[in-house]
């Protein structure tokens, strides 16, 4: 071995070894933060052999992981019950905490978010992981089978073997929200950003949008405001008609001239502040301003769209397009509490398509949909 | 006094000797920097006592600084050369920097960016800063009078009183390199991203568009590129139809699904970077794609109402509409090497309001059009 060698693999066993201590360091703070975020587990009753709150069939986890804020519900496991009886379930915990989205703040933070708001439902209603019958985790940021598989392989390590667990994107739940929990028709989500998710009743899928506002959210509230703004700047330098926008959204953001609008639209690049003036659109719309008018019924265009896809690459609606099939909607923008109804005109548009289209507003936050889908795939896994 | 009394006042002496090292501190380094910058004047020959490489009149600098990079050109004052004649200066020197933008770099960096870019060429035509008679400082980044008074500030305290300082938009630079140093007419930039600038002959102004990618700057190379990514999306997932450009941009991007494009996209927010994809988008439409062609065809009717905008607030084409007036031209996305000529197009979409529009491609590079308008004002100031 020349000496050069022998340097050589000195310098790879000292990297083997940081290496090694590295994973070390990062194992036992792993153990340390699981210790305390469990903890709790260690003061409970022993007595209760039978998985705490959920009773002797133990518990369900449902988790919505949003970009704003992460939801987990905990259900108790009824196997008698029937489908149509899960909306009577009773909500054993809440438990609520920040971002999870691993596209967003890493994948070390969004599983820590994870594991802690799981810990804190679970803790509520005084179950341990054992009583844990099964876990529906569904996160936005989830596209890809690897995504999948990468949150599988940590939830394996926090709850014991017997525990059935299911990961989707937060779509799949928002869906599930308002079927009860089975994976048949089309959700369509429009907040600050939007997409159309479906599935088949034999486990087909199909996504439309969701790309953000670079590659053609135009539906989404972003959207919606990005063409308002848009529409006071070519109004200021006479590409575009005069409009209401102007004077409401240079007084909601307290600016004196379109000009500042540049400065105050690249200050920031949350897509969340700039959709947080869809409001103004739809109130300068109601007062008859043409402007907001077109820019609203262009956004209903585009989110009818997005479901036509959906529901033509799945065949919802049956080979002569009368079948009837649920469309979910959730999301700011089509909440109905304004006169200028976005939600209602999408289902005008689609129903145009699609005569038999069920809309559906559902009265459960999506967490309830991921449980009740923890329910089901648990049920058909177990019982058919 | 009490000890708290004393306390606080010692702190607050404690913060102002503070402060006042750090104030000396930066002037120090600003004196040092500027020694440096400026040494090539110390080793200059004594007894070129007339300004060097400009002969006895001296020299005028132009500088065009934009967002990716900053030129400065040294020409001769000729006060006896008339504007015709401006064309046949000789360029003394050029020297080439990197970003002066300073909402993009920051203050201090594009102070120094010009700086250095100015000794360059000082030094290279061997004129030290008593010969130069004026300088016009075209930089991206002007729009208010604010922005025009700091650069100003901090120019006047590199250069001898009697040298004559102009600040202007970079638009103003694009529009003079057509028109000889004039400022009458219009510009149309149409790079990364676009906009117009126009100015009467009795000195008034008007802008459209420049309001970057969220406040609808369509027709520019950004706005291109993002349609066609949004297209392939939308391609995809079953909301517009099949089209040339997603195997185009898939295979220029060596990614293997429109799905990895949204990746693509967010992993990096450079706008430049997307705007690089303009060419792939005029090859697909003079293949006869449907999809692109109606891209270009909108990014025509943005850039060609920009125009019209400036043209209609400035009434350059006079009361019926039939004055004729200068349409400069500068960017990638007008530049006439293509088949599909978006420029051509764009003149013939304006001929059609505004019939004696008089459109001109600079043979000269907006530094130079700076150069030209330090002899403008120059002359306007002493000559007239």
């Amino acid at each position: 071995m020349t000496p050069e060698e022998e340097k050589e693999e000195k310098k790879e066993e000292k990297e083997d070894q940081e290496e090694q201590q590295q994973v070390l360091a990062l194992d036992a703070m792993k153990r340390y933060r699981n210790g305390e975020i469990w903890d709790f587990e260690d003061d409970m009753a022993v007595s209760d052999g039978h998985g705490g709150g959920g009773g002797e069939n133990g518990v369900l986890l449902g988790l919505d992981g949003g970009t704003t804020s992460t939801v987990c519900i905990c259900l108790p496991m009824i196997p008698s019950c029937s489908h149509s009886q899960l909306q009577s379930l009773p909500i054993l915990a809440r438990a609520v905490a920040g971002c999870s989205n691993h596209n967003s703040v890493g994948e070390i933070a969004a599983r820590e978010t994870l594991e802690q708001v799981m810990a804190d439902a679970l803790s509520k209603c005084g179950s341990k992981r054992s009583s844990v019958r099964a876990v529906c985790l569904a996160v936005s940021g989830v596209n890809h089978p690897t995504d999948q598989q990468r949150i599988l392989n940590w939830l394996r390590d926090i709850f014991p073997s017997h525990v059935k667990l299911y990961v989707r994107n937060d779509a799949v739940a928002a869906l599930a929200s308002g079927t009860m929990g089975r994976l048949h028709g089309c959700v369509l989500i429009a907040g600050t950003g939007t997409i159309a998710y479906g599935f088949t009743e034999d486990g087909k899928e199909a996504r439309a949008a969701g790309a953000g506002p670079v590659l053609g959210d135009w539906g989404s509230g972003y959207g919606i405001a990005a063409q308002a703004l848009t529409a006071v700047v070519k109004a200021h330098d006479g590409r575009g008609p005069s409009t209401r926008l102007t004077n409401s959204i240079l007084q909601a953001l307290g600016l004196f001239s379109a000009e500042e609008l540049i400065g105050w639209t690249y200050a920031d690049p949350s897509w969340a502040r700039i959709a947080a003036l869809v409001p103004l659109v739809v109130s300068c719309a109601e007062a008859g301003d043409e402007v907001a008018n077109k820019i609203l019924l262009e956004s209903v265009q585009e989110l009818a769209s997005s479901v036509k896809a959906v529901v033509e690459r799945l065949g919802l609606s049956g080979q002569d397009g009368k079948d009837a099939f649920p469309l979910v909607m959730v999301g700011g923008v089509l909440e109905a509490n304004r006169r200028w109804d976005i939600g209602k005109e999408v289902v005008n548009c689609i129903s145009k398509y699609f005569p038999r289209v069920l809309p559906i507003r559902p009265k459960v936050e999506p967490a309830v949909g991921a449980a009740w889908l923890a329910w089901n795939f648990y049920m058909k896994e177990y019982y058919s």
